[in-house]
């Protein structure tokens, strides 16, 4: 697997059509401090969707970030990308790692402690368990507890992230959880400044009660 | 590259969602004489998608018939299927190939001369050319006209199958073009007996004019 620091995990905007806007917000969230960075796109043929993972590609290198490509196996081997993460409606975990190579990075979505457990065995080397808070993203999104994540660090090894509606000044609820990481999409990618948006969730990821500080 | 017969080559409609129907009319197809068969899906899920492959090669496999996958190479790696079609918004077929490696059948679709010439040179082994009638499975679709199917069997070494609207009926224009075979959707697909109708098209396609006989 390949080594990656899941503390910031920066996801693009879905729904971003204009790839210049989506590029110029992913350059501001590495630069504000990300350390790891999912493509996510529900919209663009496969064509459009590898040029675009192949520039997001050269664009995280450049800061030394991992990249990985939400879903789509084939476009994250295509990308050269350094992982990819499946979520419950997409492939299996087991067949991501298998055509993934034992090299890159494999993350899988948990909302209780038997689908984190399994996702682990599966090959998964990271988890996304949520959503904390409602969020813009999802339309139907069933609330995970905190307690709930709690549960989920201690039950597996690899890393688990928190991700739903997470904003520098909501994530103190993630205290003492165990979380590695957040993940987020709208706080950093909708906001004005993405840069500053980045570093303002860092801070206050690293500066919770039982976190590590910067 | 897997040996193919590429005759009578029956795609699945995108979007059929009961996977029961869509398993039953392909069972049909392949009964009636299909040499080669596609799932093509906008509906589903990936995991679910997945799951459908499976049980689509299996059925595919009891006939000898290889199934290709529509656009997805990881839902085709993982499915142990026989190869992906590409188009032109999917994958490239350069990277299609590279991923599915030698053994599997690569197809892609061409309007052009130039556009055959390209696919054959990165590795495609078939092409659908079309559409050459209006077709109820794409919206905005540009006919193409037997002459460039013409052309492009006399430009490229690998088959050329004519692709669009095309039933038993009238597919009598084909005649003479050097096309390989004939894809459907609809004629078989929707059909009342998908069976019948997939054993009329072949028995039409190989009494063209031309052709050979069964």
């Amino acid at each position: 697997m390949a080594d990656f620091d899941p503390t910031l995990y920066v996801i693009t905007d879905a729904e971003e059509a204009d790839e210049a806007v989506l590029l110029t917000r992913l350059e501001g969230a590495l630069a504000g401090g990300a350390t790891l960075a999912q493509l996510r796109d529900k919209y663009r043929g496969d064509g459009a969707l590898l040029r675009l993972a192949r520039r997001a590609k050269t664009l995280c290198a450049s800061y030394g970030v991992p990249l990985i490509i939400d879903d789509r196996v084939d476009v994250a081997l295509a990308a050269g990308a350094d992982g990819v993460h499946v979520g419950p409606e997409d492939l299996p975990v087991a067949e991501a790692r298998r055509l993934m190579g034992p090299g890159k990075i494999v993350g899988a979505t948990a909302k209780t402690v038997a689908a984190a457990r399994a996702a682990e065995g599966d090959g998964a080397d990271y988890l996304g368990v949520g959503a904390i808070y409602p969020t813009a993203t999802k339309v139907r999104t069933v609330i995970t507890e905190v307690a709930v994540l709690q549960d989920i660090c201690r039950a597996v090894r690899i890393p688990a992230l928190a991700i739903g509606g997470l904003r520098a000044d909501n994530l103190g609820i993630l205290a003492g959880s165990g979380a590695a990481g957040v993940c987020v999409v709208t706080a950093v990618m909708r906001a004005d400044r993405p840069a500053a948006a980045a570093a303002d969730i860092l801070r206050a990821f690293q500066n919770l009660p039982g976190n590590r500080t910067a």
